[in-house]
């Protein structure tokens, strides 16, 4: 059972969030850590914490705690993040020029290793060392190396033709920054980034916490 | 109870989902669907979704459905979107022009109203109509205009200097892009977008569907 590996996806979802803890934990010199201080710090309950770390076969020792490079390194094991994931941007606007300068990726798996563009201007510059080339040229690009992530940056009324030709040469990952949801189907894993979800999140906290005040 | 509206914070957090779909249907003409029917476009379950809506006080009728304008205005109220939140953005790096340039925040609610940096060369550019202002300004700036909502796109190492200065001129929620995550408080309400959450679940996905794959 413990070995399985078949991790419900609610809880995939919040250990990215354990992960960047447990690294800041790691660079502060702290070796080990109770569920309690864990989730206080996270704003989060400890059983809540147990319970996630549990689902992957981790336990801490009563009195003792979780130890955290232990931990992390489970963490890093379950993500595959010693693998390092090859990246590709399509679209080199202002979104994806951000991209592409994030120091974080790198530092934690994900090696930005071209991007597209149409833009003949585009065409050549480098981003981070990184060149922009020709979308046409993608063909070629993918069957020379290997690219497991194609983060799409591209105007939403391309949106999905672009991701046509990525899944076409054989990229089964997408990154999509556009409006447009895109579903997880058999040939292609997908994680929609929506700005706007997180948006409305805030503005609705804000006016709950105003009406709190007003009371 | 049913008006009580404090709705738990897992079900807001995917009321912005259900959002798009209704607002999808909508523009497709659609004016009523089946919990099944919204859990098959949205790749959830029937009960999923009839959970949510009788969260906040919304029934389907059998043999009917819901009633897809009815409901997508009861979202909107719940997220005050008819309000039309301010928000200004700090940082005109390639992010900060990314957002300033999204079209989506002002159709769904969310109005930029200015644009902060501390270079020079900068300081009166137009984005989308929206003046990029120097930072020394904001303290006046806050004081003439209502600001709900600051976006931090700022490098890493300035965010807190700047949640700091955002915070004492009076403004209450923070959007922010950093990787520092900030934890809400009495005072301030906080919504972190990390990139690298969803690419770490991206890439557990990939790796889980070419596993599948071999067996």
């Amino acid at each position: 059972m413990k070995s399985e590996k078949k991790l419900p996806s609610a809880v995939i979802k919040r250990m990215p969030r354990y992960y960047r803890y447990l690294t800041t934990l790691q660079q502060m010199g702290i070796s080990r850590i109770s569920s309690r201080d864990l989730g206080n710090r996270m704003g989060i309950t400890a059983s809540q914490v147990r319970h996630d770390f549990f689902c992957f076969g981790a336990s801490g020792l009563q009195g003792y705690g979780y130890d955290v490079a232990l931990l992390r390194q489970e963490i890093r094991d379950i993500f595959s993040l010693d693998d390092m994931f090859t990246v590709i941007i399509i679209g080199a606007g202002n979104l994806g020029h951000a991209l592409a300068k994030y120091t974080g990726f790198e530092k934690n798996g994900y090696r930005v290793i071209a991007i597209f563009d149409i833009k003949p201007e585009l065409i050549g510059e480098k981003i981070n060392d990184v060149e922009v080339i020709h979308l046409d040229k993608l063909p070629e690009y993918a069957k020379e190396n290997h690219v497991d992530i194609a983060a799409l940056t591209v105007p939403e009324i391309r949106v999905l033709e672009v991701a046509k030709l990525v899944t076409d040469n054989g990229i089964k990952a997408l990154w999509n920054f556009s409006p447009i949801e895109m579903i997880t189907n058999e040939d292609v894993v997908v994680e929609n980034i929506q700005m706007i979800d997180s948006l409305m999140v805030l503005g609705y906290n804000l006016r709950a916490a105003e009406a709190d005040k007003a009371k």
